[in-house]
């Protein structure tokens, strides 16, 4: 393919976190950008190395697209690719890899739970390290339906092959648009097929992932109430995946909305790749908390 | 997954053969055999490298299963598993692979057509470099339903989601189950739906890869009349992949059946990952021959 032909010596590293992979470029000058062709090529499964997608890790100061993160005193920025080659915003996933692998870099130095600022073109995220997981503040929630979707449990009715009839979804944003669904048991979950598109009734013009979610049930982690729950996810534009950091924060919003003021604002949530733990401070913000696993580096022939 | 960190700082090199993509380890001395868990690990394309399987390159003399192989003068041995971690006999695409992976690493140097033989679990092949190409002798082919099938065409039944009704098939060993179904144009080829598994009457007991094929004419190619054929395959227990070298061989073959003496002895294969040349010899041999890509060096964390 020409466009690894061209990548040739390139050094890069594929990681992942909770089974959502990426191969990460570390660009401190700015001099190795790449276009969506290179991207493409690389993360094809078989012609290429394979990922979700690409992070160039690059000095805010040294790419045109972060001065507004240096100006927030952001030094790295994460100039982040889907496999298809096309600029995506944020991914908390990414985000904590990016850290892992610039400390891994010896380009970042971290004490733990020591927060850093990591520019995104979502704007700026703070992230840190404790205790071997990393955490991304992933900032505000929102509840579209407002109050009365809240009361009433619902806003939106969704259908998908495998469940029973038409469930009731609340909608949410991270802010990406998200619509959690309660199922009653694990049978129901695990007979879903998230193949076919969901069914959201009305469908936000932008679109939706959608989570599928039954509660488990509650435990204590550190002397505080920990609710645990179940998800599965249809991301828009790529089908079901193994993880979702923004959608693991919604289905906790979604959680504590649902549960009134007694709910937990502390969620384990078990998603395909793993587990993710998600906080939901007082102020409203939600706290995505998971591993990053740093798997080989290689370099391209 | 701990599979894969008992791996730490093992070196491998991923690369493909018309998009059948691979992660080739050498291992001269026979010090690293890998375990079912270990590939399967290294093959899980989200948690792990990912690829279709991986091949130990192994000197004969060193592994306890390539005695046969070393008593045949093959020096080296490809020890081949399919990503799920099970001991795999043989596979063309793989085989030119190795060549150009134990020339890289410069355990192997060949003059331009010089043949080396390779172990394989389904016996010693001989594989040469010409041109940039590789070419493994993929031995002899069988028409299990013998004259008669070729004289009528065909000897099975075949039934594949998008296909107008039932096509016949005809049956093909190299050694492995073949069924070639051939079609009449590239809309019903493309159309075709190769998930669901193709239903083929009478089923051999040991299953059967499918091929479905469209003839595009001839060309000449060095001075030789050479067929030109499309075609999309459906492998046992793996589903539709991009290539199939088997399966290049057995279509070659059923076309030169249905063509009789005045057909070609040469074929172009276009398989969804690239083209393949077949070249049935005189004396009842496939030669397969096609790239070899090597993607990346990559050492596990």
């Amino acid at each position: 393919m020409p466009s690894l032909a061209a990548l040739s010596g390139l050094s890069l590293t594929k990681g992942h976190a909770t089974e959502n992979d990426f191969l990460l470029l570390a660009d401190p000058d700015g001099a190795r950008e790449l276009d969506a062709a290179a991207v493409a090529a690389l993360c094809d499964r078989r012609a290429g190395i394979g990922a979700d997608g690409v992070v160039r890790v690059v000095r805010s100061r040294a790419f045109a697209e972060a001065a507004e993160a240096a100006a927030h005193g952001a030094e790295w920025f994460m100039d982040y690719r889907n496999a298809d080659g096309s600029p995506a915003e944020m991914c908390g996933n990414a985000a904590r890899l990016v850290i892992a692998f610039l400390e891994d870099e010896g380009l970042l130095s971290l004490a733990d739970g020591e927060p850093v600022l990591l520019g995104t073109r979502g704007g700026v995220r703070s992230v840190w390290r404790s205790g071997g997981l990393y955490t991304v503040d992933m900032g505000p929630w929102g509840l579209p339906g407002g109050a009365e979707a809240v009361r009433r449990g619902f806003d939106v009715a969704v259908q998908a092959t495998g469940l029973e009839g038409t469930r009731a979804g609340l909608r949410v944003t991270m802010p990406n648009p998200h619509t959690v669904v309660a199922l009653p048991d694990v049978a129901e979950l695990d007979g879903a097929d998230l193949g076919p598109l969901v069914a959201v009734d009305p469908l936000p013009p932008e679109g939706t992932n959608v989570e599928l979610v039954v509660p488990l049930g509650e435990t204590t982690l550190d002397g505080e109430t920990a609710g645990t729950v179940r998800m599965r996810v249809q991301e828009r534009g790529a089908g079901e995946t193994r993880s979702c950091g923004t959608g693991a924060c919604a289905v906790a919003v979604a959680l504590h909305a649902w549960g009134g003021q007694e709910a937990p604002r502390l969620w384990r949530v078990q998603v395909p790749g793993g587990e993710l733990l998600v906080r939901l401070t007082d102020d409203g913000r939600a706290l995505l908390t998971g591993p990053a696993t740093l798997v080989a580096r290689l370099t391209l022939r």
